[in-house]
């Protein structure tokens, strides 16, 4: 077929390479820190399944009509009040959450609702893959700003920002996907002063944010910068991913302008999953269902972190994360993440190498490792088989 | 806010036109023709309830997690034996099959995957409007082909193929929306010959194929052109549109690509609705659900133009369609469409004007009236709205 039938965008963006790894990872007899799964163990099934029953005696054939663009009002009032209503200074309200089917589809919206061709935008470094994904098929400027272990470098963020005008800064502040790292409070006021000066928006995406290991909780950027920022929530780590629930909070003149984008999109998300969301968070105690989530997931993480202080503490550095599903790994000089990868996949191990998680000029010396899909027997026997990979390769380069 | 910090695409889109209608149709005391809806005392609530609660008992925690892009197989497995499995010459399986968030998301991915700015696409005249809006957002030249009774004109489709080279026809060829035609099967065949002639895509929109008010069925035209056609469907007119599943059926090389795309907006469409209609297509026949809708459309279809011949034979013109949700009315000269309409709305009844169905150069003198959504009350008492509405701007006119 002629390829000029394409469009350039698409042309441009290969098969997601993170997809053939999870194809891979699915092999039998694998063990997976691939993915970036919740603990499908957590959730709560059973109040999903008696919400369901619920909704359709209470709301019969209202549930399968068409809905509104916005998503259904009782749910989104849920969502401002559970996240928003704090946020100070801002005029906001239940109108100014929208809907998206998963927080992936709030950054393609926020992609065709800001970025022209060639426009720059600055996001981490490493940064989310899903929104590299969403953003490349608008073909911008991706500019990557690099992390240090409390976040964002604001020298570097400053330069750029006095340098070119951006669409916006995308970040994931709080136990990132894929660094673990999360901005400290001090950077997270500094940081609003700059984007103020800049006049720059912020799309703070905070997909990770409940799931806290330690009892003190930090602020959302927002709250210091609330006049320009577009914050992106979903239920997927906290209640479940299939259901394809997440949302934007966003000022009433952008909220606009996404819903154009929405309605476009897929006229509006799932009304079933929106509605059965809505009754689980009028019956149970949404708390109490991340509380377990926060104790396994920690569990999980510091089993990992033993094991790996154990077995790959000569061979990788990482920053401990106080938070969310993964280590990022920093390879000791000469090991390569494709390398080790090959070696990993033959020792019946997966990880994510980090190449995909750069806007441009990939490091090759870093992995994502996730601990929340895995048992800790499997975490156990994962990180040494990893251990054995690094030893394999390290053997064949000597 | 500076309006430069969005995209070209979005200051380009105004806000939807048929949304603020259907706000003014929906006030109290409004009989609206206006939307596209269903008739929702048709929906199958009770099968899908019990297809919902088993579901529950037979994934549990399955239902809940991430799924592929492409979509829960044996729902693939299920459209693909229904709709595709007899369309000869192509190498056709259920893995051509790509699960959207209803059929609008198929249409923003074919756009994401087929067109750059300025790129002509060709569209019927006048066409669905969700088409022109998600299409729009990606900035093609839209041209649009006259329809006649039986369908697309051939000789300034075939003008338009030699002059320039579209990326694709896009056409709903069967109980159009809006104007309820359908292509004959003579010009069906015709139209492969010509698109086959100076290879052109087809994307081939059946939302309403199954809503048909005669017995005998006409083949899709992919059947005449399966090479070069991307078919789409959806259950949003059989069974439920707040579900949002639909579907595009696509050749290999050209799937992969709607996949890429689909992975970036919104990774993948609401599993448990694609697990839910799995399980009803497996407990139930559809086609008893589908019989159901074509009585219950068939009858209000026939009351409504009965009421139109009584009231409105001197004022409008219309092709009886035979199947579909809508009559597509041409006023007498002099009639405006946006004058009637605003007169209809203090009348209390409601209807779409016909200009944006037009991809350019609007004619003001249609309207589309759907029957589907009322009652056989509410179409007599609208009916009679309208002609009410005619007589008092006609006398206004003089």
């Amino acid at each position: 077929m002629n390829q000029n039938r394409f469009s350039n965008r698409i042309l441009k963006s290969n098969k997601s390479f993170i997809r053939e790894i999870l194809k891979v990872a699915s092999q039998p007899g694998m063990i997976s820190f691939a993915g970036g799964y919740p603990d499908p163990e957590l959730f709560p099934v059973e109040e999903l399944k008696l919400s369901t029953e619920a909704v359709f005696a209470k709301y019969g054939f209202k549930l399968l009509q068409y809905g509104i663009s916005e998503g259904f009002l009782p749910l989104r009032e849920k969502i401002f009040d559970r996240y928003y209503k704090n946020v100070n200074h801002l005029d906001l309200g239940p109108e100014n959450i929208l809907i998206t089917t998963g927080s992936q589809q709030a950054l393609d919206l926020i992609g065709k609702v800001f970025i022209n061709p060639g426009d720059p935008i600055l996001i981490e470094r490493p940064g989310y893959l899903g929104a590299i994904q969403a953003f490349s098929l608008y073909e911008p400027n991706l500019i990557g700003i690099p992390l240090e272990d409390d976040g964002l470098d604001l020298s570097i963020l400053e330069n750029n920002l006095s340098r070119i005008k951006p669409k916006f800064l995308y970040s994931n502040p709080t136990f990132q996907n894929p660094s673990g790292n999360t901005l400290s409070l001090e950077k997270r006021k500094r940081i609003s002063e700059i984007l103020r000066t800049y006049d720059c928006i912020l799309v703070e995406d905070n997909a990770y944010g409940e799931i806290r290991f330690e009892s003190d909780t930090i602020p959302d950027v927002q709250s210091f910068y609330p006049e320009n920022t577009l914050s992106l929530g979903t239920f997927s780590k906290t209640l479940s991913p299939g259901l394809r629930v997440g949302w934007i909070c966003a000022p009433k003149e952008i909220l606009e302008k996404l819903l154009i984008a929405k309605q476009a999109s897929d006229l509006h998300s799932n009304l079933l999953s929106q509605i059965v969301l809505n009754e689980y968070l009028s019956r149970y105690d949404l708390d109490l269902q991340i509380d377990k989530i926060r104790s396994s997931y920690r569990l999980k993480k510091e089993c990992m972190e033993n094991f790996l202080k154990d077995r790959l503490s000569d061979s990788a550095q990482w920053v401990s994360p106080k938070g969310g599903m993964f280590f990022w790994l920093k390879l000791k000089k000469g090991i390569h993440s494709m390398e080790l990868f090959e070696a990993a996949i033959s020792n019946h191990v997966a990880f994510v190498p980090g190449f995909p998680f750069y806007s441009e000029s990939p490091e090759s010396d870093t992995i994502r490792i996730n601990y929340s899909h895995s048992s800790l027997e499997s975490i156990e026997t994962g990180v040494l088989r990893i251990a054995e990979s690094v030893r394999k390769i390290s053997k064949v380069t000597v």
